[in-house]
């Protein structure tokens, strides 16, 4: 059974590419959408402002009673009445009238510009005017700020603040977003116990189930702990029964032991189909991906850096995917910090930390947990190639979501 | 009342550092972690690996009895038993003796190597040995990943999938976390009604009210949206009160009018004390910061870049020192896209959008939603400085947290 089906990693992603999920949608109000997804392209239901609107404090007239008003010859308006901001007005106005007008209040019919308090001269119901004012001085006309029908907020997009405060703005108290793809996922390993529980000799506690649920959370997904699977088969079917039935995709990381590897193979193989064991890649190599009823299932290295690498390389793109965010994997430039050696005809990611532009490879083994904290992201060390050399570019993708 | 209290930024940071607010910490579960803010220094409880650790498959054998193998003279070893992950070894090795081990596993007593199952030749209970293993070879020693008392997280820290992965590594079921501040939030105007709500002639959707309380939310406080007040002393006092009830820290956006901030002002002053009103930078000239019951109390100005702009200079600092995170609001260097003017003796603040490492000025007026939606920060102009040129470096605060 083992490494039967080892496949490439552009084979495998092509493999999850194929994989058809329906997460549909769901409306949440503004209040809960913070973080979440949009699921449609959403337009501007509204000209924003709604109405041609004053920008300051003054007096609302007709730009063209203005143009002969000199230092030396002020043209006089009679104010005919006001406007605050939020009413309709009341008044229009006709050849030789002004309006008083607060900043944000709608124009009176008629008014084209808005002259600031500052540059009149009011005396009872006469206001004097010096210099011209040019049409639409003061003023926002309706629409320009956004356009009614004006694409707002892009399908795919993960609302930040400043979305939710579009939509409010645009009077949303909805917004459509994608249903979060549930994903299970299962620790393996006879050593493999959970914090709270006590730590006997010999076993270690888990950190890749806790790792991956937060990682899925991080990525918009929602991330389910179904439990700890020993390494035997009915404990291990078990779990993946009851993964079966609370998501829409299942993440099993391997114990560091090497029977559980074949161990999940076969088990996938009984309940559903596995597609690739193995993928020709360091790290990679036991990766299992399955399906079982439709949903993919995924079985990752146990060493949390290797587990993660190859979380990040297949199942972060299917859940972006499933998001709409395809292709939204983080990747930054930068420099190698110093000359690593990799082996020729071998594929090999290489964890490394960020230190400003400066990648620093991570040597420690994948089995650290400080490897796994301390890593940033990984390089990739293409098969014919045999060394980066000392400040050599490279594209780090990030474990960041 | 009107501006009777203008400071310069310096001095109304220096008033907010001195407010003392206790907001205090809670325990949280793991599974709640993400994304909270831990309240305390945290040590690793244990060693990590707790045990010298196999990290392949193979043979733990005491290195001295192989340091005579060669190909010519293999080493023979008696194998005595097993050891496989999550158990404790039921013997120890004596000279001669070898254990089949997998990964992961605890090495037997007297065990210091593990030669991989492929560098060896078993027959029955024989193996034969090679070449010689230096002590240490195949072992993860006790400790050596992570010590017992060791410093994990520091205070102040957000909680991603990485920590949160770690803290389950060392074994926590909780973690200290600082309570979320609650920050209540009120929009003033007339003219501003909520989503979902009729739009009549004259009046515009909120923006700020939902911008202050999601970017608090992404600060890692808890925003509480309280109502819009009207432009009368009874709306705003009744929310003000409101607001004190549900709230540590209270935000108010005036309205665009000009009434409203003397009325927000004077209704502060009637409550508690205003410490400042108005502050020597563009935009900021408005904005008022007083104490009502000991709780802060911020008037920010309406405009929606304005509001942000104060908001990340004077709410933000606090609410992340609230959090044991000061000085962490985000900065970035970038080159100034083109020259843009200023007035000498006025301290302006710019709304810049990021294209890669070049800010471009955004000058379309703070008044406009698009201005809010496009800025990814600000750049300060000092007072001293008339025009920033084409390519100069600047630094951008970030609308992002």
């Amino acid at each position: 059974m083992a490494f039967l089906k080892v496949v490439s990693l552009e084979e495998a992603i092509s493999i999850i590419n194929s994989f058809r999920l329906e997460i549909g949608f769901e409306e949440v109000t503004l209040d809960k959408a913070l973080g979440r997804i949009v699921a449609e392209d959403i337009y501007s239901p509204l000209d924003i402002p709604p109405f041609d609107r004053s920008t300051v404090d003054g007096y609302a007239v007709r730009a063209e009673d203005t143009f002969m008003a000199s230092e030396a010859n002020p043209v006089e308006l009679k104010v005919i009445g006001e406007v605050h901001a939020g009413e309709q007005p009341s008044v229009k106005l006709s050849k030789g009238e002004a309006v008083y007008i607060t900043t944000g209040s709608m124009m009176p019919e008629n008014a084209n510009a808005v002259i600031p308090f500052e540059d009149v001269e009011r005396e009872g119901d006469i206001i004097r005017i010096y210099k011209p004012a040019y049409p639409g001085l003061g003023v926002m006309k309706k629409g320009t700020d956004i356009k009614k029908g004006q694409l707002l907020i892009r399908r795919g997009t993960k609302l930040t603040f400043k979305e939710t405060a579009l939509l409010s703005a645009a009077g949303f108290l909805k917004v459509k977003v994608f249903k979060k793809p549930k994903v299970a996922v299962i620790s393996t390993g006879n050593e493999i116990v959970l914090p709270g529980e006590e730590l006997r000799p010999g076993q270690i506690y888990d950190i890749n189930g806790r790792a991956i649920v937060d990682a899925v959370n991080e990525l918009g997904g929602e991330g389910i702990f179904v439990g700890i699977a020993r390494d035997d088969r009915e404990s291990l079917k078990k779990l993946i029964l009851q993964a079966l039935e609370v998501g829409d995709i299942i993440v099993i990381s391997g114990g560091a032991s090497g029977g559980i590897k074949d161990l999940t193979a076969s088990v996938i193989e009984e309940l559903g189909e596995v597609k690739v064991h193995g993928i020709a890649i360091q790290p990679g190599k036991p990766t299992i991906i399955g399906v079982i009823n439709g949903k993919p299932v995924f079985g990752l290295p146990g060493y949390p850096t290797s587990c993660l690498t190859n979380f990040t390389l297949l199942v972060a793109p299917l859940l972006l995917r499933l998001l709409g965010r395809e292709g939204k994997i983080k990747k930054v430039k930068a420099k190698i910090k110093h000359k690593v050696f990799s082996v020729k005809g071998r594929r090999q990611f290489l964890p490394v930390k960020l230190e400003g532009d400066v990648a620093v490879p991570i040597l420690k083994g994948s089995g650290a947990v400080t490897s796994f904290v301390e890593a940033d992201g990984f390089v990739e060390i293409p098969e014919n190639v045999e060394s980066l050399d000392e400040g050599e570019e490279v594209t780090v993708t990030l474990f960041s979501f």
